[in-house]
C-alpha cells in the first residue's frame, strides 16, 4: 500500500512544479515514487527535461514516472472487459470492438485514472504515488468516487434490483456484474453499508479516510483568488471525505499568517528559476509524518450530533436536506449523503450551526 | 442560434479574465451576451466584484451571467428523467429518489453542462455565449460529446440491437430511449450516419463544424509551458473538430510572431491592474467576424485522400488504425474515428504524412 498525494489549487499556482519536488524530495528520502500525471500535454515534460509516455518510466533512482493517458489506459481496460463479457454472456456483443478505436467520454478518463491509481497501488513497487490531477473540484469527484458509487449503489440498488427491468435482466447481467464489483447483487447488500471492507469500493473508500494512505496539499501563491480558490477547494475537499494535510505557500521567502487556513501547518515555498530544484525540495514539509489534522466527520450518537468539518463555508452556503436514514449536506458544488447510525437513524435533524469551521448538526 | 465562445489555455494564463473582457467586450456591441463559467469557486465572482450562483442573473446591460452548477444542474434535470421513466415504464423505480441528495460523478458535470449550454443557446435569448470552461483536454472531450456519442450509437447499436440482452430489455427502454434521443432504436440508424440533422448529437455535431456556432480561442503567455500547452490543444482541438479562430497572447504589449501558431492570427491583450477592462476589451479581435480558419477535416474522394489539420503534432505522435469502414487517428490524448465516405469506404489506408500541419492520409 501506497501513500498517494496530490496537490490542489488554482491554475497557474504552480500545483505542478510542486508536484516534481515533492516526487523528488520522497525519493531523495529513499522512497520508491511514482509520479502519475493526469495531464498528458508537454507541461510535466518540458518541467521535468524528459519526454514523458502512458507506459511507466524511471527518470531517476527510486523515482518513476507516466502519464495516465486515458486513451492507453481504455484500450487496456477494454481487453478485460471482453473477457469477462465472453466469460459470462451466452452471446457476446462487444468482442468485434477493439480497444485502439474507443473514444474517451468525459467521466471515463477519470474513472480510468482512479483505477490506474489503485492498480499502482496495489503493485506493492511504490511508497508513494504523488498524483498531479486537475487539482479543482473534479480531482475531489474523482477521489471521492469510490464514496458516490456506494452511494448510487445503495440508494438505486434496492429500488432497482426489485424492478421488472431488472429482473429481466438479471440472469445475463449477475455473474458480471459479481464479478466485477465482487459483491453479490441482492437487496440486502445495497439497503445498508455492511461496513466489511470487502469490495472495490469499500476498499477505495477506506483509503481516502486515512490521511496514511491519501493526503492532499493546499497550492497558492500571494494572489488574493488563488488564496479564496484554495480555501473554497479545502472546504470542498472536506466534502468528499479528503483528508488536507496542510498548505504550500508557492513563490514566497516567508508566509504571510492567513486567519482563513488555520488550523493547518503552511510551508513558503520560494520562487526558484526553472530547474533549480533543491530550494523547493527543502522548503516542502516531510509528507511522511502524519500531521494532526480535523476529521472530516465525527459522529457524536451520546450528544445526538454530527460534526463536520467544513471550512471556508458559512451557513448561508451550506443546504441540509434529510431523507430516511439519509442526511444530505450540499456545500460549494458537491454534495454529501450521511448514513445516520442506528442511535441516530430515524431522528429528525432539530439544528445546525457553525463554529470554529465545523458545521454541528443536531438530532 | 448563438454563437458559443470558449478560451483553451494553460492554467493560470487568464483564461478566465479574457472571458469576462470578451463577454464585455461583445455586450458592448449591443450583442445579447451570458457569461457561463464551468468553475463554481470564488473566483469569477472576485474578478466580476460579484456574486455568482447557478441562477442566470443579469451583471451588466446586455450581459448575464451564471456558473454552471453541477448539483443543481442534476436536481433540475432529474426532475424530468423521472417524468419520461413515469411515462414509459410500467413500473417506474426512481420515482423514490430526490434530485436534491443526488451525488455528482465526474463525467455526468460535463454532461450537464453540454446540455446547459444547449438549452441557453436553444432559447434564442443569447447572441453570445461565452463559456469559461476547464481550458484544456476536458473542455474538448466536453464539447466533442456529439460526435463521441453518435460513434458508440453507431458502433455498438447494431450489435447491441442483435443482441440476446436487448432483444430481452427492448420492450421496457425503446420509447424511452427514442423520445431522449428522438431517434427510432433500429439497426438501420445505427449502421451509418444518416447525414440527417435530426437528432440533438446530429444538431450538436452540426453546431460544433460550423465557427459562426462555436469556436475557441487559444490563450497564452511568454511562458514556453504556456506556448506548448496552447499548442498542444490547438491540434487536439482539430480531434474533436472544434475550430480554433486566433491566438490570445496575455500580459503582453505587443504579440511576438510565433511559428508554430501559423496561420492564426495572434493578439497581444496587455497586462492591465485588477478591474480595469478598458485596454482588454479595446485589445481583443472582433469575434463576430468569421476568420479564416483551417477545417479540421476535409474529404477529396477524386484523389482518395482525408486531411486532417493537427497543429503541433508530428507522425510518430499519431497512429492510424482501420476497422470496417472507419478509420481511427490517435494524437495527444484524442482518437477521432472517420466514417470513410462512399468513394473511399472499404479501401485500404496506402499511406500517412505530414505536410505543413496537415496530415494526409491516402486510399
Amino acid at each position: 500500500m501506497s501513500l498517494i498525494l496530490t496537490f490542489l489549487g488554482k491554475g497557474g499556482s504552480g500545483r505542478t512544479t510542486i508536484a516534481i519536488a515533492a516526487a523528488k524530495k520522497l525519493a531523495s528520502q529513499g522512497k520508491r515514487v511514482l509520479l502519475a500525471a493526469e495531464d498528458t500535454g508537454p507541461a510535466l515534460g518540458l518541467l521535468l527535461g524528459t519526454s514523458l509516455s502512458s507506459e511507466v518510466q524511471q527518470i531517476a533512482t527510486s523515482l518513476d514516472a507516466v502519464q495516465l493517458k486515458a486513451s492507453a489506459l481504455l484500450e487496456r481496460n477494454w481487453e478485460e472487459v471482453k473477457k469477462l463479457e465472453a466469460q459470462y454472456l451466452r452471446t457476446p456483443v462487444i468482442k468485434d470492438v477493439y480497444g485502439q478505436e474507443l473514444v474517451v467520454l468525459p467521466g471515463m478518463d477519470k474513472a480510468l485514472e482512479l483505477n490506474a491509481l489503485r492498480e499502482y497501488d496495489a503493485s506493492g513497487k511504490y511508497d508513494v504515488i504523488v498524483y498531479d490531477g486537475s487539482g479543482d473540484v473534479t480531482t475531489l469527484r474523482t477521489l471521492g468516487m469510490p464514496e458516490s458509487l456506494s452511494w448510487y449503489s445503495r440508494r438505486f440498488g434496492k429500488l432497482i434490483t426489485e424492478s421488472d427491468l431488472v429482473k429481466t435482466v438479471s440472469p445475463f447481467l449477475q455473474p458480471l456484474i459479481s464479478t466485477v464489483l465482487n459483491v453479490s447483487w441482492t437487496g440486502d447488500n445495497f439497503s445498508q453499508p455492511t461496513g466489511q471492507v470487502n469490495n472495490i469500493l469499500e476498499q477505495g473508500k477506506a483509503a481516502l479516510a486515512d490521511p496514511k494512505r491519501l493526503a492532499a496539499y493546499l497550492v497558492t501563491t500571494d494572489d488574493p483568488i488563488a488564496i479564496a480558490t484554495a480555501t473554497y477547494l479545502w472546504g470542498s475537499a472536506q466534502q468528499v471525505g479528503l483528508n488536507v494535510g496542510g498548505v504550500l505557500f508557492n513563490q514566497t521567502a516567508t508566509a504571510p499568517t492567513i486567519e482563513e487556513f488555520s488550523p493547518l501547518t503552511v510551508s513558503a515555498i520560494p520562487n526558484t528559476s526553472a530547474g533549480d530544484w533543491q530550494p523547493l525540495i527543502d522548503a516542502l514539509p516531510d509528507f511522511t509524518q502524519v500531521t494532526q489534522v480535523p476529521k472530516p466527520i465525527e459522529v457524536d450518537v451520546a450528544n445526538r450530533q454530527v460534526k463536520l468539518f467544513l471550512p471556508g463555508f458559512d451557513k448561508k452556503q451550506v443546504k441540509l436536506t434529510q431523507s430516511g436514514p439519509e442526511v444530505t449536506v450540499e456545500a460549494g458544488d458537491q454534495r454529501r449523503n450521511i448514513f445516520l447510525p442506528p442511535g441516530l437513524s430515524g431522528r429528525t435533524v432539530s439544528g445546525a450551526k457553525f463554529q470554529q469551521g465545523y458545521l454541528i448538526i443536531s438530532f
